[in-house]
């Protein structure tokens, strides 16, 4: 039997290609997505179809049941997702408190009752620039103390937080997505979608991933399709 | 103003002292409860009303949705509480996997988001025998994870974790409780209560709690209005 791994999918491009680079190493993936009273609820539609689509073993929307939902602008309507803002601040606003731990932590509780080692997920070099949750050394304590804390890690079974995109740029990304065969139209990358799912074209995410896609020398077929 | 922090309430006797502990030191506590589908739903409503008796600035339930609910003898019905069992396995079949950090991470959002520093949790001594994540590696490592993987704590604030009764024994626990004035008869430590909220006096808890008592030289309210 194929071993098992977690996959933090978003519906995004990143954790889209991790998707598809898990499968290629042969593993079973059970992809985990969380509704945490985000705007761009689109991503959850993205994520079912691409879990379909690429053969996981199954897919789980999660609700995450936050204490305080409103501090970010993923989260509050009454907040501008900043536009063509990329790079302006240290920490975006898009920031959502925790949210990593949080999804880790989720995947971590998941991968030990089934078994499971691998807790894959698609935060890259770009984003580790704004998010402290995308960051390598966050990354390894996560791991560390996912180690010590669960009987699984304590037996020796040692869970591992994969983060293959970790050291791309995103045009990498988009090569290397492309190489595996991922239908970009299936993904989205956008924080503020229009109610019948196009990106906006001018938040962080779509900026990057238009960036990406330039540098790459492709199109972006979901920009095509929108 | 009081600084604030977060207190994970079981409503058993080790988190009502540290609701009191953390009520001695003048903060403002935030107390988060878990509903995980455990089979002790009593014990939610004696968080609710050690919250309120002693002063919380607020109290939530917070749902966990968790992917594979019936891991556990605490979850899942269909598997038996041991009983006069406590000490014989390594790891007790009532863990519930990656528990401290689930509710960790979710006290650490929460704390982020209203600007708080300290997370209060009851893990103890005698608990760590058994449970991975009541050792004081695990908190450490989660305490390094947390100022590693927030903005708050890039930033400089240092959250921490305090488990104030780590290296107490259950009946130094019992000892300070009744120093705080505890209200001993709100609290309920069993895993396996009857519908009418009686403790089964059976459980790895209830041995624990009684073996607190006897050698703190002390009545337990909670089992003598039972």
């Amino acid at each position: 039997m194929p071993d098992s791994c977690i996959l933090l999918l978003s519906g995004g491009l990143d954790s889209a290609t991790c998707l598809l680079l898990a499968r290629r190493e042969g593993l079973d993936v059970h992809a985990l997505s969380f509704d945490y009273g985000q705007r761009h609820a689109i991503e959850l539609d993205c994520a079912r179809q691409l879990a379909k689509r690429y053969g996981a073993q199954s897919h789980r929307v999660t609700r995450l049941d936050l204490a305080v939902p409103s501090a970010s602008a993923l989260t509050d309507a009454s907040r501008e997702v900043p536009r063509h803002a990329l790079g302006d601040a240290a920490i975006p606003i898009t920031y959502v408190p925790a949210r990593n731990t949080l999804f880790l932590a989720h995947a971590l509780a998941f991968a030990e009752a089934i078994g499971a080692r691998d807790l894959f997920l698609g935060a890259n070099a770009l984003d580790y620039s704004g998010y402290p949750d995308c960051r390598p050394e966050f990354l390894e304590a996560f791991e560390r103390m996912a180690n010590l804390g669960t009987k699984a890690g304590v037996e020796g079974r040692r869970f591992r937080v994969r983060a293959p995109l970790l050291a791309l740029s995103k045009a990498e990304i988009v090569k290397l997505a492309a190489e595996l065969g991922l239908d970009f139209s299936l993904t989205n990358s956008c924080y503020d979608p229009s109610t019948d799912g196009r990106p906006c074209g001018a938040c962080d995410s779509c900026l990057l991933r238009e960036k990406g896609f330039r540098e790459a020398g492709m199109d972006d077929s979901r920009v095509l399709r929108t």
